[in-house]
């Protein structure tokens, strides 16, 4: 089964016609006939399902004959991740992150970061592909590079992970009945302690992930999964 | 901290020589110099410190002072996953598990696996720099590649993760206070029908991952990560 996206289509549409991109690998590649029965999501917590009209490998158009309105899941997570240096790592957390069901990715800067850009479009790119794989209809939202001090969140719960040696809680024992969940993981050198002591500040717990020093992509897709798995109905 | 990995080095050793190329790494990238303290682990829960003498870029030599014995953590997790159709994503699924701290991977091959042969040499070696970089000291046994039906678990609940149209529950509900788990993993196509009854003969559970469409190394890391989080004390 494959799922389409588009964040055009709404509960009011009657058809979609397909760009010439996707035209292609309609007929072509996935080599959908008239007449085939296909789902779409405009990510906004809409499926769809349509009967599709091949006109030509450049042109086609889905009559859509049903919506269904889903539920946002609970609980909402919230990642705010620094972007690692090698940029394969950050995407691959962004293609998990997606698939679990994470709400909201804020790609980071930190005092420590090594990476300072990141290609806003290429990330929406991979999200927008993972959503259409695993058969997701709520499209994660992802912020442009945000400086840490600047990061807002609708969460309720904030923690922050990381390794200093200070007092803190295992993340999965703090995390647990929480309906809305903001988790902050740092760069490869880990925050400084001045964006500890900002944390802090701003009530943001400092929790750790266990025992064994963790990548920052690990890291953060081990938060998430944590965060939800511990909170999901 | 750079930690070491040597599995022929145990309590009773004094010291221990470094081949030429990890020689070579220690002075010329590391750039250590005698008399830097190291840690090095054996694979076999003990962690080592130890004084470093730089005989020459392709000479090291370690003086070992003194050694400790970590406990095998609970709970105990067996992975038996298909690997991918692309390596990559298998490798990563190898990465990620072993920084998590599982205990054993058994690649299977299944009725529909498109991906019939592995490198075991090259797994291993993934697995050595995981567990290097994550500071562990147990080195995950890795098996080679094994058909299904052969899979053999020293884990005393098993749990098959399908997407076939049967009841089941979620790993999450069942895999609670568990000391020993194996979780089976299918291929990109799932496993097959016949794959499922000789399972549920076997007493393997059929359980699913939640209502999204996992990669089949994501599933096998959300499973991983499942069983280890709700029931690590």
């Amino acid at each position: 089964m494959q799922q389409f996206y588009h964040p055009n289509i709404d509960a009011e549409s009657a058809s979609h016609f397909f760009d010439e991109q996707e035209s292609k690998h309609i007929a072509r590649v996935l080599r959908k006939k008239s007449g085939d029965t296909i789902r779409l999501t405009n990510g906004k917590g809409f499926f769809f399902k349509g009967v599709l009209d091949v006109l030509s490998p450049k042109k086609c158009v889905v009559r859509l004959t049903s919506h269904e309105r889903i539920a946002t899941q609970s609980p909402y997570v919230h990642m705010a991740v620094a972007p690692t240096k090698n940029m394969d790592r950050f995407e691959w957390f962004l293609e998990k992150a997606t698939e679990l069901g994470v709400q909201r990715i804020t790609p980071i800067l930190c005092e420590r970061s090594e990476r300072k850009t990141i290609k806003h479009e290429r990330c929406t790119k991979i999200v927008v592909a993972a959503l259409k794989q695993s058969l997701g209809v709520h499209m994660p939202l992802i912020d442009p590079l945000t400086p840490l001090e600047d990061v807002q969140t609708a969460a309720l719960s904030s923690y922050m992970a990381h390794c200093a040696d200070l007092p803190k809680k295992a993340l999965k024992d703090v995390v647990v009945n929480q309906t809305s969940i903001c988790v902050l993981i740092g760069p490869e050198g880990d925050f400084s302690n001045k964006e500890i002591i900002w944390a802090s500040k701003k009530q943001i717990n400092s929790v750790h992930l266990g025992s064994l020093r963790l990548r920052t992509e690990t890291a953060a897709l081990v938060a998430c999964h944590t965060a939800l798995v511990l909170n999901k109905s």
